[in-house]
């Protein structure tokens, strides 16, 4: 403590959900923690709730006594709306603080805005780090994924505090600084990316339970738990058995039935394939998974379809695959939507300049974050065997392609002649037989923009481009 | 003439390719053009080449002398690089000219950049239009097709030479208004996206030929002249044939067995996939063909997966589907795919409350552009009946994807069990049976979202939404 009555070490401005429980958390791990928020009120309904954590809250009025109440050099988490109000808040910070002090960002901020505002730290001070922070209410509470990012010696500085109220692996924290700027936030992006095109292929083989074996919601769950045992072991699959066989306590039905089918999306996911595009980077399983989202939301419109066309989905025997080559095209699947993550990663961190530890991002999504599974820990390995290869040829996972692809294809091609939609498993497949392949059908593309365009062409049996097709014209 | 000397209709910046070639076609119609370009020697090297067109081309060495030599109020289309290069020789002209002067961008701009030009122009002048131009070097020279936007009053003044220039289709000019601000350049970027469609969609169906079938070159390059003299009748089916039969001159094998297979992308096919992301409307094959395009670039990635895989295409029974199938095949993807180039346009008109002529964009892409075809006929008389309903629902589409939805099926389904990579088919296929299905699979993401995040649902059996699972935790 090196001012008199500053004896936080750490504060916490923005206590809605998210950041009341990361407050709680941090004061659960045994840090004094200075809280404040814009409407006073918020602040007593949060200590109020606090209980035994109050003795290590310090609540404030103003933000001037907010600071005043943190020892320097300060640490500062921000938990609030990402976008305008973040700018807003170190704006007003920034003339109550000292050069070495630190503002974290940790809400779901765009890592283009994160970038910005580590440059504008860099010249005008304080201190800046962005870290996503992965996990919902519960995470926050009892202990959430942290992907740290922009200033390193800052984050030498609290790391200890985020390892100690982050989610444990074995005893491992999860929680890791990851690259300069906003290299903490891409990875957050990223890993909400994989969550889409990971929830969607469980919507998919859901479908085709449902839809072409005709089977029951709670059959469906059991599937899930048993899958849940196995290699898909993570928390969406466990989530999803869950979620399949609750029963809505007004009508006794199963839940799934009752509940609408427009899913909304939101930021990261769509800015996971944003940044795909803008990178050059395929990224096809989560695009194909935003998409899919869309295409929910337009609910008239689908409605008009089946009016016109009739339902898509039509039933199937389910002997013509069988429910264990859905899980197999679901592993498929899921290795390959990682390794169009990571790969997008990897891309950004070229791009950027950024020296990001690949294993450690696999690692610390081992628990805590939303798709915490037991193929990360493998992933883990495979990342620090090599982590600029492709995913899908480290040897464990080139195993598990092997041993799955003929079943992802089988569910692909019966799904497509069933009408039962399966765009993300689709997408990943095409992304496997074309990343795969050597000679793809691209040459036929550079032909016809060079007939249309004289783009011109490199050839097959020289080195060097510019080549032009003897087209005849007209 | 109001001015002494000012003796030119119109006046025209940049004479590269397309600029030259713009300029010329102007001439060729007979209108007055004065023209310039950065580097004097570049207009030198113009005129020489101008021939009897000379007359009707007024060159200018300075920016001065070359907007006192157009007639008052002016017009002046620039043809520079897309981006900074713009914004500088608008900034370079605006001193120069009068408020009611015209500049009109007929670049590949960003249409986010012509909304902003078309605000600035609004508050400092001159008057500002946007206009797409697609063709490549031969439209521009003898009739491409023109998508206009901007200051609609400034489009009356010089529409007579944009219509004149432009392809015509029966004596219809390829040329029209399409909207405020950046209507014309979006309407552009669109059709860019569903050209990398189309030829993405075009290469898959080759590749099913060449290693399912074991075609050669020459003998798809018949299948696609088959074809167009039927419904798929289009430019780029035309010289898809063309490039298919043509040979290679030093070595004497086809052409397309020479050309390396690592397609570039950049641009307007990118930001075609970014705005349906931005606007949150599903451009799932679109998507597919630009993530196509990235992973032809990795060349070296999929040398080393086939390394490790083998390479994934097999041989197939020619008759296990048929070549007639590839043909329904593409006929459906195709109308899939500009129901989601045209959904899009609609979305972006919503967005910006233009008031945008669907069947007139059909209508001007009939000719002049690539993505010509005979199919954009029949779009433009189903959007004249309702431009607000999705293209497939569309009586004359609906009946075309009724007769080729069991083909595309069955292409789809074979091409995933082998290993021919098919993705913007595998797209368009999920797309239409999504969006004519009522009830969809996102109920699931729903209660997976509910369950993690609190994020709350709507009921299928109530209004309204809010609702939570009664979820049991842990």
């Amino acid at each position: 403590m090196t001012t008199d009555g500053a004896n936080a070490e750490i504060g916490l401005i923005g206590l809605g959900t998210m950041g009341g429980n990361l407050a709680l958390n941090i004061a659960d791990n045994g840090f004094q923690i200075a809280v404040f928020n814009r409407t006073p009120e918020k602040t007593d309904q949060f200590m109020e709730k606090a209980g035994p954590l109050a003795e290590k809250l310090l609540p404030n009025k103003s933000l001037e006594d907010f600071v005043a109440s943190i020892s320097s050099p300060r640490a500062i988490i921000l938990m609030v709306p990402a976008g305008d109000a973040v700018d807003a808040q170190i704006a007003a910070l920034r003339p109550l603080l000292e050069a070495d002090d630190l503002i974290i960002d940790a809400g779901n901020a765009n890592y283009h805005d994160t970038n910005r505002r580590a440059q504008e730290a860099g010249k005008k001070g304080p201190r800046f780090m962005g870290i996503g922070v992965s996990g919902g209410e519960e995470g926050a509470r009892f202990g959430p994924s942290i992907m740290g990012g922009g200033d390193k010696s800052a984050w030498d500085r609290v790391g200890h505090i985020l390892e100690a109220i982050s989610a444990k692996y074995e005893d491992e924290p999860c929680a890791a600084f990851l690259g300069a700027d906003g290299a903490g936030h891409l990875v957050k992006t990223v890993h909400n990316g994989i969550e889409y095109a990971d929830m969607q292929m469980i919507a998919e083989v859901y479908g085709v339970m449902r839809d072409g074996f005709g089977m029951s919601a709670a059959d469906v769950g059991e599937v899930f738990d048993r899958w849940n045992g196995g290699i898909l072991q993570s928390y969406l699959i466990e989530i999803s058995g869950k979620v399949a066989k609750t029963a809505d306590p007004e009508t006794g039905k199963p839940m799934l039935d009752i509940i609408l089918d427009t899913a909304g999306q939101k930021g990261t996911g769509r800015w996971t394939a944003i940044e795909a595009l803008m990178l050059g980077t395929p990224a096809s399983a989560i695009e194909a998974a935003v998409a899919a989202r869309n295409m929910s939301a337009r609910l008239g419109e689908r409605e008009k379809g089946e009016q016109v066309f009739g339902a898509a989905p039509q039933r199937m025997d389910k002997d013509l695959i069988g429910i264990d080559a859905l899980e197999a095209a679901l592993v498929a699947g899921k290795i390959i939507c990682y390794a169009q993550g990571f790969g997008l990663i990897l891309e950004a961190a070229k791009q950027y300049g950024w020296d990001m530890p690949l294993p450690e991002i696999a690692r610390i999504w081992r628990n805590g974050c939303i798709i915490r599974s037991a193929m990360l820990n493998d992933m883990s390995s495979a990342l620090s065997d090599d982590a600029s290869r492709n995913l899908m040829l480290a040897p464990f996972f080139t195993k598990k392609l092997k041993e799955t692809e003929v079943k992802l294809r089988q569910v692909v091609a019966q799904a497509a002649l069933h009408g039962l939609p399966v765009p993300a498993l689709s997408a990943a497949l095409s992304y496997f037989d074309i990343m795969r392949t050597q000679r793809s059908t691209a040459n036929m593309l550079q032909g016809q923009r060079d007939f249309f365009g004289a783009h011109g062409f490199e050839r097959t049996d020289t080195d060097g481009g510019g080549y032009h097709g003897p087209w005849a014209m007209g």
